[in-house]
Protein backbone atom coordinates (compact mmCIF):
# COMPACT_ATOMS: atom_id res chain seq x y z
CA UNK A 1 0.00 0.00 0.00
CA UNK A 2 2.46 2.43 0.90
CA UNK A 3 3.86 5.76 -0.66
CA UNK A 4 7.41 6.12 -0.90
CA UNK A 5 7.42 8.99 2.23
CA UNK A 6 11.38 8.68 2.72
CA UNK A 7 13.73 11.85 2.94
CA UNK A 8 17.29 10.84 2.17
CA UNK A 9 19.61 13.16 3.76
CA UNK A 10 22.77 15.21 1.73
CA UNK A 11 24.05 16.94 4.04
CA UNK A 12 24.44 17.56 7.62
CA UNK A 13 25.69 20.79 9.64
CA UNK A 14 25.88 21.00 13.33
CA UNK A 15 25.19 24.07 14.43
CA UNK A 16 25.20 23.54 18.35
CA UNK A 17 26.44 21.39 20.58
CA UNK A 18 25.08 22.19 24.38
CA UNK A 19 24.85 20.58 28.24
CA UNK A 20 21.00 19.12 26.74
CA UNK A 21 20.35 19.34 23.05
CA UNK A 22 22.14 19.43 19.41
CA UNK A 23 21.07 21.32 16.61
CA UNK A 24 21.60 20.09 13.19
CA UNK A 25 20.27 21.60 9.85
CA UNK A 26 20.30 19.07 7.04
CA UNK A 27 19.57 18.97 3.21
CA UNK A 28 17.16 16.33 2.29
CA UNK A 29 16.03 14.76 -0.99
CA UNK A 30 12.57 14.12 -1.04
CA UNK A 31 10.32 11.56 -2.79
CA UNK A 32 9.60 13.97 -5.57
CA UNK A 33 13.80 14.83 -6.14
CA UNK A 34 13.48 18.34 -4.53
CA UNK A 35 15.62 19.60 -1.79
CA UNK A 36 14.66 20.64 1.24
CA UNK A 37 16.06 21.83 4.70
CA UNK A 38 15.15 20.05 8.34
CA UNK A 39 15.75 21.47 11.38
CA UNK A 40 16.40 19.10 13.97
CA UNK A 41 16.87 19.20 17.32
CA UNK A 42 18.51 15.87 19.37
CA UNK A 43 17.79 15.32 22.46
CA UNK A 44 19.03 12.13 25.21
CA UNK A 45 15.58 11.60 25.48
CA UNK A 46 13.94 11.41 29.02
CA UNK A 47 12.16 9.15 31.38
CA UNK A 48 8.45 10.22 33.38
CA UNK A 49 6.69 8.64 36.07
CA UNK A 50 3.45 7.92 37.07
CA UNK A 51 2.57 7.13 40.67
CA UNK A 52 -1.09 7.12 42.52
CA UNK A 53 -0.80 7.06 46.28
CA UNK A 54 -2.82 4.77 48.29
CA UNK A 55 -5.06 8.04 48.89
CA UNK A 56 -5.50 7.87 45.52
CA UNK A 57 -3.65 10.95 44.73
CA UNK A 58 -1.57 11.26 41.70
CA UNK A 59 2.13 12.54 42.51
CA UNK A 60 3.44 15.72 40.82
CA UNK A 61 6.07 18.28 40.94
CA UNK A 62 6.12 21.81 40.40
CA UNK A 63 8.47 23.11 38.27
CA UNK A 64 9.42 26.42 36.92
CA UNK A 65 10.28 26.38 33.14
CA UNK A 66 12.81 28.65 31.86
CA UNK A 67 11.00 27.70 27.88
CA UNK A 68 7.63 28.74 29.10
CA UNK A 69 8.50 31.38 31.73
CA UNK A 70 6.05 29.67 34.27
CA UNK A 71 5.65 27.14 36.87
CA UNK A 72 3.73 24.20 35.65
CA UNK A 73 3.21 20.88 37.51
CA UNK A 74 4.40 17.82 36.00
CA UNK A 75 4.72 13.96 36.75
CA UNK A 76 7.89 13.07 38.17
CA UNK A 77 10.48 13.39 34.89
CA UNK A 78 14.23 13.50 34.13
CA UNK A 79 16.34 13.61 31.39
CA UNK A 80 18.60 10.50 30.51
CA UNK A 81 22.58 10.64 31.19
CA UNK A 82 24.47 9.41 28.02
CA UNK A 83 23.66 5.64 28.28
CA UNK A 84 21.66 5.16 31.14
CA UNK A 85 19.05 2.58 31.09
CA UNK A 86 15.77 4.51 31.50
CA UNK A 87 14.35 2.26 33.94
CA UNK A 88 17.10 3.20 36.31
CA UNK A 89 16.71 6.64 35.53
CA UNK A 90 13.51 6.61 36.38
CA UNK A 91 13.99 5.13 39.77
CA UNK A 92 16.90 7.63 40.30
CA UNK A 93 14.18 10.52 39.35
CA UNK A 94 10.99 9.40 41.34
CA UNK A 95 13.33 9.57 44.69
CA UNK A 96 15.61 12.59 44.03
CA UNK A 97 12.23 14.82 42.95
CA UNK A 98 9.79 13.05 45.12
CA UNK A 99 11.65 10.87 47.80
CA UNK A 100 9.63 7.76 47.27
CA UNK A 101 11.36 4.64 46.31
CA UNK A 102 8.92 1.93 44.51
CA UNK A 103 9.46 -1.61 44.33
CA UNK A 104 7.12 -2.48 41.25
CA UNK A 105 7.92 -1.08 37.82
CA UNK A 106 5.89 -1.30 34.72
CA UNK A 107 7.11 0.55 31.75
CA UNK A 108 3.44 2.11 29.89
CA UNK A 109 4.69 3.68 26.73
CA UNK A 110 7.17 5.83 24.83
CA UNK A 111 6.56 8.24 22.72
CA UNK A 112 7.97 11.40 20.99
CA UNK A 113 7.52 14.36 22.18
CA UNK A 114 7.95 17.20 18.54
CA UNK A 115 8.56 14.53 15.91
CA UNK A 116 8.42 17.56 13.54
CA UNK A 117 11.72 18.83 14.82
CA UNK A 118 13.03 16.62 17.51
CA UNK A 119 13.92 13.30 18.47
CA UNK A 120 13.15 13.56 22.32
CA UNK A 121 11.44 10.41 23.21
CA UNK A 122 9.76 9.91 26.58
CA UNK A 123 9.75 6.66 28.33
CA UNK A 124 6.53 6.38 30.67
CA UNK A 125 6.31 3.84 34.10
CA UNK A 126 3.70 3.00 36.40
CA UNK A 127 5.43 3.13 39.44
CA UNK A 128 4.01 1.39 42.44
CA UNK A 129 4.91 -0.72 45.99
CA UNK A 130 6.01 2.55 47.47
CA UNK A 131 8.37 3.33 50.51
CA UNK A 132 9.62 6.92 51.53
CA UNK A 133 13.58 7.77 50.35
CA UNK A 134 14.90 10.73 50.89
CA UNK A 135 14.28 13.25 48.64
CA UNK A 136 18.07 14.74 46.73
CA UNK A 137 17.95 17.55 43.90
CA UNK A 138 20.53 18.23 41.76
CA UNK A 139 22.08 21.56 42.09
CA UNK A 140 20.36 23.48 39.85
CA UNK A 141 17.19 22.19 39.90
CA UNK A 142 14.10 22.93 42.58
CA UNK A 143 10.99 21.37 42.28
CA UNK A 144 8.02 21.25 44.85
CA UNK A 145 6.38 18.03 45.42
CA UNK A 146 2.39 17.81 45.68
CA UNK A 147 0.06 15.05 45.78
CA UNK A 148 -3.76 15.83 43.87
CA UNK A 149 -6.75 13.85 43.34
CA UNK A 150 -7.96 13.26 40.33
CA UNK A 151 -11.28 15.33 40.80
CA UNK A 152 -7.85 18.44 41.23
CA UNK A 153 -5.67 16.90 38.30
CA UNK A 154 -8.79 17.95 36.06
CA UNK A 155 -8.72 21.16 37.56
CA UNK A 156 -5.05 21.81 36.95
CA UNK A 157 -6.01 20.83 33.81
CA UNK A 158 -8.81 23.37 33.61
CA UNK A 159 -6.17 26.15 35.07
CA UNK A 160 -3.35 25.50 32.79
CA UNK A 161 -1.04 24.38 35.73
CA UNK A 162 -0.63 21.01 34.43
CA UNK A 163 0.04 21.62 30.81
CA UNK A 164 2.23 19.57 29.08
CA UNK A 165 1.68 16.28 27.35
CA UNK A 166 3.45 13.95 29.37
CA UNK A 167 1.06 14.81 32.40
CA UNK A 168 -2.46 14.82 29.98
CA UNK A 169 -1.08 11.35 29.01
CA UNK A 170 -0.96 10.18 32.61
CA UNK A 171 -4.13 12.05 34.02
CA UNK A 172 -5.88 10.11 30.62
CA UNK A 173 -3.96 7.36 31.83
CA UNK A 174 -5.80 7.56 35.03
CA UNK A 175 -8.94 8.36 34.00
CA UNK A 176 -8.51 5.33 31.92
CA UNK A 177 -7.33 2.65 34.38
CA UNK A 178 -10.68 2.44 36.95
CA UNK A 179 -9.04 0.45 39.41
CA UNK A 180 -7.72 -2.15 37.30
CA UNK A 181 -4.14 -0.95 39.19
CA UNK A 182 -3.45 -1.72 43.10
CA UNK A 183 -3.35 1.03 44.67
CA UNK A 184 0.67 1.87 46.18
CA UNK A 185 0.94 2.90 49.82
CA UNK A 186 3.46 5.13 50.44
CA UNK B 1 2.36 27.21 50.28
CA UNK B 2 4.24 27.68 47.20
CA UNK B 3 8.12 28.10 47.32
CA UNK B 4 10.16 30.55 45.02
CA UNK B 5 10.88 28.71 41.77
CA UNK B 6 11.71 31.28 39.70
CA UNK B 7 14.57 31.94 37.47
CA UNK B 8 15.50 35.10 36.37
CA UNK B 9 16.78 35.84 33.08
CA UNK B 10 20.55 37.78 33.15
CA UNK B 11 21.60 37.30 29.25
CA UNK B 12 20.39 36.07 26.63
CA UNK B 13 22.27 35.07 23.28
CA UNK B 14 20.44 33.55 20.02
CA UNK B 15 22.64 30.89 18.31
CA UNK B 16 20.05 30.32 15.23
CA UNK B 17 17.14 31.25 14.01
CA UNK B 18 15.99 29.19 11.29
CA UNK B 19 12.17 28.41 9.17
CA UNK B 20 10.85 26.54 11.87
CA UNK B 21 13.01 26.97 15.34
CA UNK B 22 15.23 29.89 17.24
CA UNK B 23 17.86 28.68 19.54
CA UNK B 24 18.38 30.81 22.50
CA UNK B 25 20.96 30.27 25.29
CA UNK B 26 20.35 31.97 28.12
CA UNK B 27 21.83 32.53 31.80
CA UNK B 28 19.77 32.32 34.43
CA UNK B 29 19.56 33.06 37.88
CA UNK B 30 18.20 30.31 40.08
CA UNK B 31 16.32 30.37 43.47
CA UNK B 32 19.55 30.11 45.64
CA UNK B 33 21.27 33.09 44.21
CA UNK B 34 23.17 30.60 41.67
CA UNK B 35 23.74 30.83 37.93
CA UNK B 36 23.06 28.40 35.61
CA UNK B 37 22.42 28.38 31.75
CA UNK B 38 19.10 27.03 30.02
CA UNK B 39 19.07 26.05 26.50
CA UNK B 40 15.87 27.01 24.58
CA UNK B 41 13.63 26.34 21.39
CA UNK B 42 11.32 29.00 20.09
CA UNK B 43 8.66 27.51 18.48
CA UNK B 44 5.66 28.80 16.57
CA UNK B 45 3.23 26.12 17.98
CA UNK B 46 1.16 23.92 16.00
CA UNK B 47 -2.29 22.20 16.01
CA UNK B 48 -3.77 18.70 15.99
CA UNK B 49 -6.94 17.36 14.83
CA UNK B 50 -9.06 14.35 16.23
CA UNK B 51 -11.55 12.79 13.48
CA UNK B 52 -13.14 9.84 14.38
CA UNK B 53 -15.47 9.00 11.04
CA UNK B 54 -19.22 8.03 11.18
CA UNK B 55 -17.65 4.34 10.78
CA UNK B 56 -15.79 4.71 13.86
CA UNK B 57 -12.33 4.77 12.73
CA UNK B 58 -9.56 7.81 13.79
CA UNK B 59 -8.12 9.81 10.32
CA UNK B 60 -4.37 9.77 10.62
CA UNK B 61 -1.43 10.38 8.38
CA UNK B 62 1.31 8.81 7.65
CA UNK B 63 4.33 10.90 7.46
CA UNK B 64 7.99 10.32 7.31
CA UNK B 65 9.99 12.04 10.15
CA UNK B 66 13.68 13.05 9.50
CA UNK B 67 14.38 13.96 13.46
CA UNK B 68 13.77 10.27 13.61
CA UNK B 69 14.36 8.77 10.15
CA UNK B 70 11.26 6.85 10.23
CA UNK B 71 7.36 6.91 8.92
CA UNK B 72 4.86 7.30 11.67
CA UNK B 73 1.21 7.67 12.10
CA UNK B 74 -0.24 10.74 13.16
CA UNK B 75 -3.36 12.72 14.03
CA UNK B 76 -3.45 15.52 11.13
CA UNK B 77 -1.45 18.18 12.41
CA UNK B 78 0.76 21.45 11.29
CA UNK B 79 2.01 24.59 12.42
CA UNK B 80 0.88 27.64 13.02
CA UNK B 81 1.71 30.55 10.51
CA UNK B 82 3.35 33.82 12.04
CA UNK B 83 -0.05 35.27 13.54
CA UNK B 84 -2.36 32.89 11.96
CA UNK B 85 -5.37 31.70 14.02
CA UNK B 86 -5.36 28.03 15.72
CA UNK B 87 -8.80 27.15 14.80
CA UNK B 88 -8.65 28.67 11.28
CA UNK B 89 -5.18 26.65 10.91
CA UNK B 90 -6.66 23.48 12.07
CA UNK B 91 -9.41 23.87 9.28
CA UNK B 92 -6.45 24.46 6.21
CA UNK B 93 -4.56 21.81 7.63
CA UNK B 94 -7.06 19.15 7.91
CA UNK B 95 -8.27 19.74 4.81
CA UNK B 96 -4.68 20.41 3.03
CA UNK B 97 -3.57 16.90 4.40
CA UNK B 98 -7.05 14.78 4.05
CA UNK B 99 -9.14 16.14 1.94
CA UNK B 100 -11.67 16.42 4.68
CA UNK B 101 -13.79 19.29 5.63
CA UNK B 102 -15.68 20.09 8.95
CA UNK B 103 -18.41 21.80 9.85
CA UNK B 104 -18.50 21.51 13.89
CA UNK B 105 -15.07 22.18 15.93
CA UNK B 106 -14.09 22.26 19.60
CA UNK B 107 -11.29 22.73 20.95
CA UNK B 108 -10.09 20.21 23.64
CA UNK B 109 -7.09 21.02 25.21
CA UNK B 110 -3.36 22.83 24.56
CA UNK B 111 -0.35 21.29 25.75
CA UNK B 112 3.39 22.03 26.09
CA UNK B 113 5.35 19.05 24.22
CA UNK B 114 8.88 19.51 25.69
CA UNK B 115 8.61 21.45 28.77
CA UNK B 116 12.12 21.16 29.78
CA UNK B 117 13.49 22.96 26.76
CA UNK B 118 11.33 23.85 24.01
CA UNK B 119 8.20 26.45 24.09
CA UNK B 120 6.23 24.30 21.25
CA UNK B 121 2.51 24.39 21.74
CA UNK B 122 0.09 22.14 20.40
CA UNK B 123 -3.93 23.19 20.39
CA UNK B 124 -5.69 20.15 19.79
CA UNK B 125 -9.61 20.56 18.26
CA UNK B 126 -12.14 17.80 17.80
CA UNK B 127 -13.69 18.26 14.42
CA UNK B 128 -17.51 16.68 13.51
CA UNK B 129 -19.79 17.17 10.66
CA UNK B 130 -17.58 16.05 8.05
CA UNK B 131 -17.58 17.04 4.12
CA UNK B 132 -15.54 15.90 1.58
CA UNK B 133 -13.17 18.69 0.64
CA UNK B 134 -9.66 18.80 -1.68
CA UNK B 135 -6.31 17.33 -0.72
CA UNK B 136 -3.62 20.15 -1.22
CA UNK B 137 -0.24 19.80 0.24
CA UNK B 138 2.62 21.90 0.63
CA UNK B 139 5.47 21.24 -1.91
CA UNK B 140 7.80 19.77 0.53
CA UNK B 141 4.99 17.77 2.12
CA UNK B 142 4.62 14.16 1.99
CA UNK B 143 1.66 12.57 3.44
CA UNK B 144 -0.69 9.43 3.25
CA UNK B 145 -3.86 9.43 5.05
CA UNK B 146 -5.22 6.30 6.44
CA UNK B 147 -8.62 5.46 8.75
CA UNK B 148 -8.18 2.59 11.69
CA UNK B 149 -10.56 1.12 14.30
CA UNK B 150 -9.92 1.85 17.76
CA UNK B 151 -8.15 -2.23 17.58
CA UNK B 152 -6.17 -1.21 14.82
CA UNK B 153 -5.09 1.54 16.39
CA UNK B 154 -4.24 0.31 19.48
CA UNK B 155 -1.93 -2.13 17.39
CA UNK B 156 -0.32 0.66 15.56
CA UNK B 157 0.61 2.05 19.45
CA UNK B 158 2.63 -1.10 20.21
CA UNK B 159 3.63 -1.91 16.89
CA UNK B 160 4.69 1.76 17.40
CA UNK B 161 3.57 3.23 14.47
CA UNK B 162 1.47 5.30 16.36
CA UNK B 163 4.37 6.85 18.57
CA UNK B 164 4.19 10.59 19.55
CA UNK B 165 2.58 11.84 22.44
CA UNK B 166 -0.35 14.08 20.77
CA UNK B 167 -2.07 11.18 18.90
CA UNK B 168 -1.49 8.48 21.91
CA UNK B 169 -2.96 11.51 23.51
CA UNK B 170 -5.90 11.05 20.78
CA UNK B 171 -6.48 7.72 21.09
CA UNK B 172 -7.11 7.88 25.17
CA UNK B 173 -9.32 10.86 24.67
CA UNK B 174 -11.32 8.48 22.02
CA UNK B 175 -11.02 5.69 24.50
CA UNK B 176 -12.40 7.87 26.99
CA UNK B 177 -14.98 9.13 25.33
CA UNK B 178 -17.42 6.21 24.90
CA UNK B 179 -20.08 7.25 22.75
CA UNK B 180 -20.29 10.58 24.31
CA UNK B 181 -19.42 12.47 20.72
CA UNK B 182 -21.88 12.22 18.23
CA UNK B 183 -20.26 10.53 14.84
CA UNK B 184 -19.33 12.23 12.05
CA UNK B 185 -19.90 11.66 8.57
CA UNK B 186 -17.36 12.17 5.60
Amino acid sequence: MSKNLEEKTVKKEQIFKGKVVELEVQDVLLPNGNESKREIIYHPGAVAVIVITKEEKLILVKQFRKALDKVIAEIPAGKLEKGEDPLECAKRELEEETGIVAHSWTKLHSFYTSPGFANEIVHVYLAKDLNKGTINLDEDEFVEKIEVTKEEAEKLIEDEVIHDAKTLYAVQYWQLMKGKVEKGNV
